[in-house]
């Protein structure tokens, strides 16, 4: 058990002041990926960072790694998460991450400790995939699963590509990418969920993290007059649309507890009351902790909207926007994770994410485990996402002991 | 039976002029109602209305009307239409009623014929409601169906309003509404639906009009990740709606061939992949030519909304965008149409109308009819919208004797 303590009116005020970049008036915040807001934001962590006399890198996708020296050298001891956010986004999801992670720094530096192992507070570039697809894409490409090339070229939902937005805003580093090694990562994120707060449970000890399907499906219909046009001669690329997101849902019945399925995003056109639309531009989200039901339910899917839309005389095309099977995290690490959370004497429950985390990346290629702290009614991407001081504290003090424990290990 | 004969040439010229204004990239016309393009195509209608010596007024909501004396005084025998369009419109809805009128003078004019009646030839504004709602604005308030206040006070899509745009375009007119009188009304129309030109039938003979409702309905949901949200607990906006709008085609199969049921304009907020919508801001578009049938399907339509919504957890706001009922036009003038198209050899059938025509305003002040064309694969409201010329002057021809008939008689 270290000697050095989380600063709580230090963690909360960073996590309030970063709040502002990219504030939104009704409250929340809008930092989506490689936007003047998030250079903003980069700009503030970063200066936070050289501040607590850590060594900083930027990589070749704008990944942000910074090191406090260990007593040794060597791999150091990794967490962290992201900055970026969706475009109502609240203003702890992954900031938080990073911010304790840095708040572990200061306070290791306020005790004077140093620990075995080098520690490593990192960034990752658009985890949100808000603005670019995939999410979690910095960590991917760090991990070596996606090539830099692919991402750099990706375009976003405003017509610009990620390499040209990192040069414009001033983070395409000079670090390489996919060759860093990592003894460890414990990334420490809100839930995002209502689990943790309908029960009243503090830590969640999370064990692995949900598989993701995201699929595109554009329509192509005819425009027609929405009067003269007898129903069955009608190719209605709408109509087409709204049977797969009923089926989405009656999907999710049939596959039980750990199936979701979400339409999140849907564009008609001409969008005209008295015009048939001859095309429909829609996302559907599928997420399951079972990598071979999660396989099975995009086969059923995908099969359905093609039999739909050939029933309507529509065209349908199909683009995969992310996909990630389950991922399991290292048990001993989540053990670990769990002792600490008791031996504070905190109340926490082992759960799995049903979230995307930049630590599901990292899993891949080291020893990974998450922390979870309460979220609000389960609110998250929305701008009342909100967790309380006491739990955000709580976090992070189990965040230190984990980092102490790891770095200071034989 | 008259001397005077359609011009085809100057007919079909007309037209492809007129569809150069505010015309399409790929084909077709973009004017919709108090548009600079609008304003464009306004000004030369009139100018051809001038040309041909006929009295041209504007009124107080930009229809306009111009008059081709008579022999003697007295109410006219008016024909028109109007020629906005929607967003992605063809040449010849609404267009040809207007030009072929116009022609109909012109041919008056090259054999000397004066009626005994005046003659008179309309443009009303706003017929398409791709603006503002509701559609057949300005039939309704020439015919006295809307306070010309309310109309002026019409927000549009845009956030300007009718009375604004009106005096913007310079067609805040002086002349009054609802004080005019008209001896009887026949509008030529393409039809906009698949029958005429599926049978091979070259001129429809309308009976009356389907009623038409179109309800908006406002969703408000709850935003939340759509990783992490049980299923059971969302409050899913853009869900409700896709359940709606597949209701509303089994609606129709339920009601028969009379009843149609069209969704065509549906957005979702925040609208991306990975946040559960919390707003869905949809039409639907319900028309039968049986007024009480149309009357239960919306009743219908509602109470499920309400439910769907009540199910979900999410609040539902509704508002009548526009309402119809069914119109019967006047059999005498309706048998006088058929008599001229079977006099001059041509094909011919009774048919409803599937959409709204201002005709249907003036039937409740004046005997009224309307004459179809066909329209090729019923396409309309669609750039590629197309009718063949010899059923464009076809038309044009019955129309002619039908108005010389009415304003020469006793």
């Amino acid at each position: 058990m270290t000697a050095a303590a989380i600063n709580g009116q230090r963690l909360l005020a960073s996590l309030a002041e970063l709040g502002t970049v990219g504030g939104l008036p009704g409250g929340g915040v809008c930092r989506l990926a490689l936007t003047d807001a998030d250079k903003e934001g980069r700009d503030w962590v970063v200066g936070r960072m050289r501040a607590l006399g850590m060594e900083v890198s930027v990589d070749a996708i704008g990944n942000v790694v910074a090191v406090y020296a260990g007593r040794e050298d060597g791999p150091p001891v990794m967490t962290g998460s992201h900055i970026d956010t969706v475009r109502t986004g609240g203003l702890y999801d992954g900031n938080y991450g990073v911010l304790a992670g840095l708040e572990v720094i200061a306070a290791l530096r306020d005790a004077d400790v140093r620990t075995r192992r080098p520690l490593a507070v990192a960034f990752f570039t658009n985890e949100e995939g808000a603005r670019f697809a995939p999410d979690m894409m910095g960590s991917l490409v760090f991990q070596g699963g996606m090539p830099l090339d692919d991402a750099l070229a990706t375009r976003g939902i405003d017509g610009a590509t990620v390499g040209e937005e990192l040069r414009r805003i001033g983070y395409a580093g000079a670090a390489p990418v996919g060759t860093n090694r990592v003894d460890s990562f414990v990334e420490l994120h809100i839930e995002q969920g209502p689990v943790l707060d309908r029960e009243g449970v503090q830590i969640g000890v999370v064990e692995g993290v949900q598989g993701i399907s995201w699929t595109e499906f554009t329509l192509h219909g005819v425009s027609n007059h929405a009067g003269t046009t007898p129903m069955h001669m009608r190719n209605d690329a709408g109509y087409v649309a709204a049977c797969v997101a009923t089926f989405a849902r009656a999907l999710t019945q049939r596959y039980g507890g750990n199936q979701i399925a979400t339409v999140g995003a849907l564009t008609l056109t001409p969008n005209l009351v008295n015009v048939i639309p001859n095309k429909a531009l829609f996302t559907v989200d599928l997420r399951n902790t079972d990598g071979a039901a999660l396989q099975a339910a995009e086969a059923e899917l995908w099969s359905f909207a093609e039999q739909a839309a050939a029933d309507e005389g529509v065209a349908c095309e199909r683009r995969m926007l992310a996909r990630f099977d389950p991922v399991r995290f290292d048990p001993v690490l989540v053990e670990r994770v769990e002792r600490a959370a008791r031996a504070q004497g905190r109340s926490c429950r082992r759960m799995p994410s049903g979230a995307g985390h930049d630590a599901q990346m990292l899993a891949r290629m080291c020893p990974t485990a998450m922390i979870f702290v309460p979220s609000v009614k389960g609110l998250s991407h929305n701008v009342k996402e909100h967790t309380e001081p006491a739990d955000l504290v709580a976090g992070a003090q189990v965040l230190l002991q984990v980092l102490v424990e790891l770095a200071d290990r034989p």
